[in-house]
């Protein structure tokens, strides 16, 4: 593989958010960028809350900034330090890709709901007018939830443990799609097209399944944004009942093209990024 | 050649300077540190004059940030920003590297001048009681005149078109080496056992010699800095007359061990930097 070459001509994409132990970016772009000579990096910045905003303008006014993404803890918070959102940003209520305009201005976007409903469509799911279920309301699911509503889903039911996350989520989908079905405190996945889990539920031995899965119909696509193993318990079960799933790592991947281009980057497919990414191999 | 990893665990040394394009130090720290496994990476980050302190200070203040490289244009106003400075930089007026202390204190020290000095030693030159002529009394030239007073020469002559350069660095080097003897205003290499070039003559096509060369004698070392080629026009005239030279390149690569060792990083010999480094070969 070819070595990643870093000069004085390396734009640079800073990796802000902390803790940075469990960052897989640097992984995943880097070494596409070494393999295509594209002349750009990732570096991960660990970044504490009271830290944050001086850290993003200082990185910004570098000649050689190309853009940052943003992870936790920072990824909603960012909104609020943004020259302009982008509506799924917006109803997403989250950012985690920035770029400088041409004019100075700091632009925000989120992509990664988009690598989740570009995964089920390449899997066949025509996502128009079908029903949907995201449990799990913070910044994941959320970005699922505005990515889906995007696709032209016609019914989400939102469930969250914390109901503000919901409420929250569920105004800013009415707002920005108002002839969306939309139904809250309910996680029932019957007769749901499509269920997510959005929720850290699974990371853990001995977490419990995100959902009842006794009322899951086997038609019902079921996806996962949890990836500290590619089969999660919830997926396991999901297969069980033979329905189609999708694994934590298809939507970390599908997303990535969509961020290429957002920073102005050569893109390329999922695929081929999943073959020099540099993550160990999940189980 | 291992390729450079950089992930959730690398920490970063930030190169800032402006502009970034003939920037070395990536080109020769990185693949060391990947040949090594050691988790670190140099970054450029292009940084103008006015947003150099809060680019520093927001730097520093992320988790993984291990150190910087500072050069131009900061390197002398960067000593204005540091808690503690070593007598070296001191003398120099200038700074290009700078870490965090323990306690949270920026501590800034400058190695160019031992990277020159040490490439003299190890090719046999004995600088105690030496005299030594430095041409170009700025950022480098200071440096090297504060290594070389370290070293224990007895005499200095120093020289600068621009005299305040001459009479700044004459007068720090007086406060702290009241032994040494101090000679400005001449730029005559004849009676020197070594004279060096520290200024950006001969980086362009048809600059004059920066000093007259007739009067050198072959028992004089010549010393350059510049390495836009291996062999300079100063360099070639030198061995014209018969002098042991030392190119620039050498003072680059004998510097970076002990960058290393400031940084806390596992050092390593300046041949083997030189081996694995992705310079383009001066010719």
């Amino acid at each position: 593989m070819p070595s990643l070459r870093i000069d004085g001509h390396t734009q640079v994409i800073a990796h802000l958010g902390y803790p940075t132990h469990s960052f897989k970016a640097p992984l995943i772009y880097n070494p596409y960028f070494a393999a295509q000579n594209i002349p750009a990096v990732v570096v991960p910045l660990g970044c504490q809350t009271e830290h944050f905003e001086p850290m993003l303008r200082a990185f910004f006014k570098a000649t050689n900034a190309l853009g940052a993404l943003i992870t936790m803890p920072h990824k909603v918070s960012v909104l609020g330090l943004l020259d302009e959102v982008s509506v799924t940003a917006q109803v997403a209520g989250a950012c985690n890709a920035v770029k400088r305009s041409a004019d100075g201005k700091l632009v925000g976007d989120m992509f990664d709901g988009q690598g989740f409903v570009l995964g089920l469509i390449n899997k066949g799911l025509d996502l128009k007018g079908k029903r949907a279920l995201v449990i799990g309301n913070g910044g994941v699911g959320s970005a699922i939830a505005a990515s889906l509503a995007a696709a032209g889903v016609d019914s989400l039911r939102l469930f969250d443990l914390h109901t503000p996350n919901t409420q929250a989520l569920a105004q800013r989908l009415a707002q920005h799609y108002p002839d969306l079905h939309i139904d809250v405190g309910s996680d029932d996945p019957s007769d749901q097209d499509l269920v997510v889990n959005a929720t850290p539920l699974g990371m853990k031995t001995g977490d419990p399944l995100p959902m009842d899965m006794t009322r899951l119909s086997p038609h019902t696509h079921v996806g996962e944004v949890v990836m500290t193993q590619r089969i999660t318990p919830f997926l396991a079960a999901a297969l069980e009942k033979g329905c189609p799933i999708q694994v934590g790592t298809d939507m970390l991947f599908e997303m990535i093209p969509a961020y290429l281009e957002f920073f102005g980057l050569p893109s390329t497919t999922a695929q081929r990024l999943r073959d020099l990414a540099q993550l160990e191999p999940t189980h």
